[in-house]
């Protein structure tokens, strides 16, 4: 979809410095721009390359004052930055074509029920007893166990797995290949060594607004709920384990696993990788650094930790330049034994 | 399915303290206890619970003294554990709503057989020249590859990947994405920098009682098989390479990953997030913990490791303890040095 | 399919020593062999098993003297390993049965195309918009997305999912479960704590002689593309986030991550488990242990780096075995501070 830059400039409520007839259809990185694009400057950094951009027009801010002839048109909002993305925001909705309607062949039990606006792509399946709110999209492969309830406006990606009894709130966003509420891992050892199955009969539960990332996996609880609370993000190959809790609003991202039992507070930040063990429970506003074990509750909010079994961060890479010496530490401790 | 507390003592051969016409539908944890639910006392560390439990009952020990007024009802057996294992084992039997049959569409080549009482979920898919044992269930969106055999009682979850060639046992268990058998990663280096693709012609071979988690890879041989032997254990996102053998009754925990052609002994437990390196070899009875690398064989039966690169555990965790003081340790060595 | 030793000496343009009837339909490792296969010995190490093995015939060089009598036939070539590799890819090609046609049921959109030679599984899957090249092969449960290019002789495994806009060049391989072009993990902090999802409105683009591994992610750009170069190789489990940069021939072991907008250079090799920070460059031929933390660029070409922030190699190793004794060099430090 084209538009002029005058529409541009309209829709942002901004003003054209240059000539509005011309046309973009294209949202480009400022370094990457080419002819039919259209480019922010928000950060002093890029500032060179709006002198040099090919791209047909550059978003910027009112205070900006250019010091060399300029060979691209700007569109001057008060903010460019929020200007840019309440375009990000508008070509992004247009892109997400609003997908709506069955695509056969699909297959949904007679005893489950999906509300309107529904779109279920072609070799998605719905389960028994199924509760599916409104506006609620289904691409193609993803399964829906018996039993699961789906609210509102959710969107559950292609190949996406929903287990039995799982409920989903409004506005979750399940991406590719993510599994929820597959068995959790637990084996009861036997006097000859096997291990036996413990029934896994628990589920899991993502409130609102949550969303989890491509190929990641969370398991049901064994007993109650595996608990995911509103608004946290999970990023791709992430592992939940059964009966874990994540709390409002925390973000953790890809490769991180959590073990079984383990409740995290709100608004933590989990980087990457991160493992964290099972049945301890972390405060709110935790950051955990990438890679980083954490063995034990972390009871004070507002912790950061690093390392791999970690505590403070300043500390842990003092010691790690340390670490990194070692050869020279133990030359020394020779030198001043040989002096005794 | 709602039992009388008189029906559920009667199945765990026991006795009911209180009214035994109530009824129950569900199990509980014991401090998440709500009426209509059956809970269970028997690990001192939650006794305070039952005083407290709005569960209809809990199951406790014959040897249970109350030591306060109790609002729950309780049914006395042998060893309460026990008696709740039972219950939830043919809670979950219910559970499992033992689905037979075709659901359509779904995708058999003509040249494929399957025995009886078998499950094929919809878009599930078989290919040329498969052997499937009976009772085999095989849900949504399973992929079975050509020449592919399967033993009785085996259950293949949503979503699942059985490439060509993989042989799987009886009362094996494979969770919701898990590939079985993709080509292992084998490139050759060719003078002018590029890889040229080793083809892979081995398979993958489970014996009985194996259990694979959710989204896990296992890869097949070059040549010959990858084998995980009868009742190994293994969890979500564990990746395994071509050529792995995996003793009986090993368990790996979760996002663990094991390098091309090691041999792990039996009766190992590998907990999540470990590394193993390729062409080495792991004795029966090891421990390899959380996030461990392991770089070389461990030829001692019953050895535990610990670390980055694993080591005693006891003496990793008190190297560790001295690495987080570096600091203050290097400032003894300076103060030494000064003194000379 | 059997063959004669002598027609397989034919093709290999080498020389039977015994009897040239004899059949063979299976390649066996030396160590395994067994009647009925082929195996080959190209390393001492392996020399013993060639007196010993039951294999019914064993390539070997020219220059190969038997210092022992011998059970099975010889088939003498001017390098074994180059022959036995010729073998191997003759058998793979036989086996890779080159399947063609469409299976039903399957789903195209009728605004899609595909080129001659084609193979789509049942159950796969491909939406508006879509030019696929010749010779493609879409195993079963595959979903193409809309408006994504697909070059020639391209193989995408079962149930690995591509998502909208996706563009990938000439002879990849797509493992199962694969995830390419799920969105990038981007949020923007709202006052209230609260997430705001980031459009990711970017693509990725896999250039020629790609191949991704089993279950292995990678996000599309938040604008642009994230860029995958010709001949790079990516096992399984490998997290590779929005907006990264992968160099040509770069090779990337299973359950590596690498964080949004990192450059990697060409002809590296990353081992397993490695976790590279985001907004870094990585130069031309690095190599990366496996298990090291990566968090700041790399800028010499040529450079190894290992350990959990990971340096030189050798270093780290010297200081990682004082690390394993530092009990021991605190009590000299100890016995040096009692002797003032």
């Amino acid at each position: 979809m084209e538009f002029t830059l005058g529409q541009v400039a309209e829709i942002l409520q901004g003003k054209v410095e240059g000539d509005e007839n011309q046309k973009v259809s294209r949202l480009d990185k400022i370094q990457e721009g080419k002819a039919g694009g259209i480019s922010f400057l928000a950060n002093e950094k890029y500032t060179p390359f709006i002198y040099e951009t090919a791209a047909t027009a550059v978003i910027v801010s009112n205070t900006f004052v250019p010091t060399k002839p300029l060979k691209t048109n700007l569109i001057r909002v008060e903010d460019a930055y929020t200007g840019f993305t309440m375009l990000l925001e508008a070509y992004a909705m247009m892109m997400k074509s609003s997908v709506v309607g069955i695509e056969e062949p699909s297959y949904m039990d007679s005893s489950s029920q999906m509300g309107e606006h529904a779109y279920r792509g072609a070799f998605s399946y719905i389960g028994k007893n199924c509760k599916i709110g409104t506006s609620v999209k289904l691409y193609s492969h993803v399964h829906i166990g018996d039993r699961v309830q789906i609210g509102d406006n959710t969107i559950i990606h292609t190949g996406a797995k929903i287990c039995a009894d799982t409920i989903i709130g409004n506005n979750c966003e399940i991406h590719p290949g993510a599994v929820i509420g597959s068995d959790g891992f637990g084996f009861a050892p036997q006097q000859d060594g096997t291990y036996k199955a413990i029934p896994q009969i628990g589920n899991v539960i993502l409130e609102d607004n949550v969303s989890v990332g491509a190929n990641s996996t969370i398991d049901c609880a064994t007993m109650g709920s595996t608990l995911i609370k509103k608004g946290a993000k999970i990023d791709n190959m992430v592992q939940i384990a059964h009966n874990v809790i994540i709390g409002e609003n925390t973000v953790i991202a890809s490769q991180t696993g959590i073990s079984g039992s383990t409740e995290i507070g709100k608004n933590c930040v989990i980087a990457g990788k991160a493992g964290i063990v099972g049945h301890i429970k972390i405060a709110d506003n935790t950051t955990i650094g990438a890679n980083t074990g954490v063995s034990k509750s972390i009871p004070t909010p507002g912790t950061t930790l690093f390392g791999y079994i970690g505590f403070d961060m300043k500390n842990f890479l003092k010691s790690y330049s340390l670490f990194k010496k070692l050869g020279s530490i133990e030359d020394r401790i020779r030198e001043l034994e040989k002096k005794q």
